[in-house]
């Protein structure tokens, strides 16, 4: 009798969720270029990097799963099967995710749902955009004297409100940065102005870490305007709390609140 | 007239900061690795992987300026000074430093202390263990149903006492992760027993993604004695909320405390 599985030279069905990284291609780790390198399939979402799958072998399969508004999209039920059928059928599959895999990111449901077919998984870590890209601006999440800790949220729960964990957060003296909240924005500011924090300082950046990137600088009251003004979009960062004050652009806003203060 | 500077064709002096990562090697960004090729001096911490050296040029300096407990000990201010030093009289410094320079990194600072000689300077973000160190540990910092953001605290502060950013985080539902905090366990466990969360799952994990990796698995009520009877050592980090449960670790104490609840 033949064993069909090895005359078809299956591999191992395995898989590896990789973190990408905020845009910037070289932010990539280099596990996550190794992991890459031996990828048979590579499933891949709308914000990463289209460069790193120049690290993946050239037959190996690359197959675009984002969930980018208005394309054909892939739901979370369809992205878990796909990794499974591919795992199955191929072997290595590296599921490239933004940033991140356990940032938002539902990684945990991939692997979960990978550990149902008692597949093989590991974890690469990526750099989370919630600390890299206000970093790249010169934004530090922590630094003496203005913050002891930050407090990362998201601006788009499950059933579409903004999250609870957000009117906790403008009462403290965390650095909050909400990730996917550009559109509830005037939302988030009425939260911190109902908290007395009208006066807090606020950049939103754009596409940070890539050709892209852009960024507005303000506080609470005022950063709905500049944004308009900037046309600036998403995908965009928010980061609340003194240590955006470090801004260069903050400076001019700073003198002027003072001179108001004088008079 | 002789221009010396030409003659002794001294480069322009720039600095760089760069995350290292958690630990593993390969956990740091292809970005990173790529400062390192051209550096001329590498100032590097304790906690930094020192086979990352490798990648700079065999003739570059490296320089250790660990703050290390019981070894000579660097001072924040002499380490801004030698930064200084060597970028004048060698070029590019590559200051690598443990995770991200900017998540308890005094990140800031240095850069602020370059930019007063006018020297130029540049960020590259690492992977923040506060992040990555719980996920390769298969514990995702978000997650739905359990956890709609996370919470990173130092809990040592420039004064030494515990934040009191986790008075506030122990009244939440974020996913709290403790960073430099095993000394004050006992301390941060009563601050959560106060807020009636004594059967809150909490992980606290020793050198993450390293061969010296260990992990205990309890409560906020039993996680002191998990962690002398498995004698974990610093560095470790203190992860605290629902995701915790999602270790296999916490399934036998899942069952114990449903057992207990039943009779």
């Amino acid at each position: 009798m033949v064993d069909i599985q090895t005359e078809n030279k299956i591999k191992e069905p395995r898989i590896t969720l990789v973190g990408a990284g905020p845009g910037d291609a070289d932010l990539i780790t280099l596990k996550g270029i190794k992991a890459l390198k031996t990828a048979d399939v590579v499933l891949y979402d709308a914000l990463v990097n289209e460069e790193l799958l120049e690290f993946a072998p050239e037959n190996a399969h690359k197959v675009y799963v984002g969930k980018r508004s208005g394309d054909h999209s892939y739901s979370q039920d369809a992205i878990n099967k796909l990794m499974i059928d591919y795992a199955l059928n191929y072997g290595h599959v590296v599921r490239l995710k933004g940033g991140d895999p356990f940032v938002f990111g539902r990684g945990y449901e991939e692997l979960d749902h990978a550990a149902s077919y008692s597949i093989k998984t590991e974890v690469i870590p990526g750099i989370s955009s919630s600390i890299a890209v206000p970093g790249l601006q010169g934004i530090p999440v922590t630094h003496r004297g203005k913050s002891e800790s930050f407090w990362v949220v998201t601006g788009t729960t499950a059933d579409g409100r903004v999250s609870g964990d957000l009117y906790e957060a403008a009462r403290t003296n965390a650095t909050i940065v909400v990730l996917m909240g550009l559109h509830k924005l005037a939302e988030i500011t009425r939260i911190f102005k109902n908290e007395g924090k009208g006066k807090l300082p606020v950049a939103v950046i754009q596409s940070g870490s890539t050709e892209n990137e852009k960024i507005g600088v303000g506080i609470i009251d005022t950063i709905v305007e500049i944004v308009e003004e900037q046309k600036i979009k998403a995908p965009a960062l928010i980061v609340i709390g003194e240590v955006v004050s470090l801004h260069p652009l903050y400076q001019p806003i700073k003198e002027f609140y003072d001179i108001v203060a004088e008079e």
